[in-house]
């Protein structure tokens, strides 16, 4: 039995964390017991106004808490960011489940998926309607396809879309959710002023060329306010790591558009550490879909994730990897963000032979305006949050914000 | 201008092959001039039967010749790989396009995705149905997404899926089939003994535990017979590489199930040559598309391919990071395979230097019992065929077969 004895926390600028973190000797590529676990969540990269920012960190603080409440009670990482995702998708300020962004035809159609570091297995839906909280398709996949074949020798799914991924949810004791139940006030005046400007857009390039109409719009509209897909990153007091994603994807998008939330290495990423790893690690992603598959930034921040300086490491992977990435080299903005967690057990800290010492470094970094994150270890009475912006006078897409902390966790191993 | 003279081409035993590569210096990291270039393609890793041989080979003979009538045409890699797909989908043999598996309902639900080594664009469409060549939908979502934002400076797609996917396939010019016109004799009939199969297995099961019921029947049925999913590398006489993968899914697949063929970095990978990369690759992939997405096989094959001896690089990738992958430590059996080429620009070849010469080496590898492939220059009058089988006594989903050859192609300069 193990309990929970201490937690210091704290938030610094990055280069006091990054020093702290200097002496890679202390911390032994061994697996963490987390006493208790910690949880970082974000409700999107994107713009959020100064009006809405209490109710996003308002959604952080309780989808943390949510989490918080599964680690307390033994649940593993992967149960906890499900129960952190199922609180960011109910809220309709966020762009995933209830509230979602209106596709072209005016229908909601969502993404989520979910990696366990433990078992390395991965669940995802792409373009599902009718379901208000498609994380747990995504969930029920990880935990249907790790029970092994199906009847007849068949290879149990992991990937599952529209109509299809709709009824196999159903099937497996999901609810449906009327569409229109999902919809809100918010997202359909949105999809009205967007259906305007869209058309206003058309009618003005009537005559001209379709370059030349493709280059004059692009300037408008695609900024970076309607891009929150939310996530969440998990480590529990075993020392497990999970990651998950949930998106609405963009207003307006093509009915069937699938973006980075239901896409392999590209929303989420989560490993423990291993004899490869030094690391347990876990990433979650928001952004401009196309761009965060064609970067492959959740698995690529993964990686970079295994260098000594966690903050040199992540300013590295979204500067080469994502901003200037040759895969990207055609666009004038990149834009996302991620949000990342890794582990280790640290022998040096600890008091006693009985007292286990864990590290957690958490960050977050992201191109686009703004980025709404939340975190909170499993000894803390309630979470912290914090809306991070770019620094002034920088470029959205071609500028970036970096910031973390570090969170010490001990118990009593008995 | 550029007038083709010479091609030598010959299909060796891997370890010739990887000698004759050893003196990387007569390869230097430039763009390299293809001379009309070359193209490799699969009809699937999975089972073929001698009684069927004859057909399979055919079929890739003839997807051989539409990628060089392309190719001596002008055509970029991209328009080339898309040719011999087209053709690889439309023999009622292939399990992609006409005569694709069937799912659990009955439908034929496909995936394609294509990649172009030279802008990293990436197309991609899963789970569609009533599209002849899903490859089509793939290319024409990577040739819009290149010519920039849509109107209201919303980003295009590079993944669709389902319906969407479909209308989005008809609004672009794609005409659509009949879904009753691409199942075949052979599908269909497959479909009923399948169906019978599941009856039957799950109809012994009752009564048995779901655990017991899913380990005793994971030996049944899923062997490699139904695998063969197709797919097609070419270099250009630009130098420029393409990849693209089609594939109709598993067998009894649940509707909307979504396979590496749709999937970035498991179906297909391309990549020119570059500052990082001193050779040029493109790889597809075949086999069980959980499996193929969970390791991100046809990414990590091209990475592998920058190392020095082509062979060696390919043999360690497939055993490390596919049937030794720490991703799928839980499964019994790996099924999938490869094909990879690689081409650089020789300047020891050259005779003169108005004559460019470039080496294409080219593999295939596979766990499956057996791979269809097919390889052509430009200069060749015809296709050569090959089904690679695993040496005997060994076991598919634990052993590997790896073959491959070498291509000097050379150009005037004018």
């Amino acid at each position: 039995m193990e309990s929970l004895i201490n937690c210091t926390e704290e938030q610094q600028p990055s280069s006091v964390m990054t020093n702290s973190w200097s002496n890679q000797e202390a911390c032994r590529s061994q697996k963490a017991k987390c006493a208790g676990g910690f949880v970082l969540v974000h409700a999107g990269a994107g713009y959020h106004s100064e009006s809405k920012a209490k109710e996003y960190k308002h959604v952080c603080k309780r989808a943390c808490q949510r989490a918080v409440d599964q680690l307390r009670a033994g649940a593993l990482a992967v149960e906890a960011v499900t129960a952190a995702l199922v609180e960011l998708e109910d809220s309709p300020f966020t762009n995933a489940g209830m509230g979602s962004n209106l596709n072209l035809s005016g229908e909601i159609e969502c993404d989520a998926s979910i990696m366990d570091g433990k078992s390395l297995h991965f669940g995802s839906v792409g373009a599902i309607s009718g379901i208000k909280n498609p994380v747990l398709v995504a969930s029920c996949l990880l935990t249907e396809a790790q029970k092994g074949k199906l009847s007849a020798g068949r290879i149990p799914p992991c990937f599952l879309v529209g109509r299809g991924a709709h009824d196999w949810a159903v099937g497996h004791g999901i609810p449906p959710c009327p569409s229109e139940k999902m919809a809100t006030k918010f997202s359909l005046s949105a999809y009205k002023r967007n259906k305007r400007k869209m058309e206003l857009a058309e009618k003005m390039d009537t005559g001209q060329n379709q370059t030349k109409k493709r280059r004059q719009s692009s300037e408008n509209e695609n900024g970076s306010g309607c891009l929150d897909t939310v996530g969440a990153v998990v480590v529990d007091s075993e020392g497990n790591v999970a990651a998950a994603v949930s998106s609405g994807g963009l207003a307006m998008k093509h009915p069937g558009r699938v973006g980075q939330a239901a896409h392999y290495g590209c929303g989420c990423w989560a490993e423990n550490v291993c004899n490869m790893n030094s690391y347990s690690t876990a990433v979650s992603t928001s952004g401009c879909g196309e761009h965060l598959i064609r970067t492959m930034l959740a698995r690529e921040c993964s990686a970079a994730m295994q260098s000594e300086d966690a903050h040199q490491a992540l300013l590295e992977a979204m500067q080469n990897k994502f901003i200037s990435s040759p895969f990207l080299a055609s666009e004038d903005r990149v834009l996302g963000g991620v949000i990342v967690l890794r582990c280790c057990r640290c022998v040096e800290a600890q008091p006693s032979p009985n007292i286990q010492a864990a590290m957690v470094e958490f960050l977050w970094s992201h191109t686009t305006e703004s980025m709404c994150v939340g975190y909170m270890s499993a000894q803390d009475s309630k979470a912290k949050t914090h809306i991070s912006r770019l620094p002034p006078g920088t470029v959205p897409g071609q500028s970036l914000a970096i910031e973390g902390g570090v969170c010490r966790l001990m118990g009593i191993v008995d």
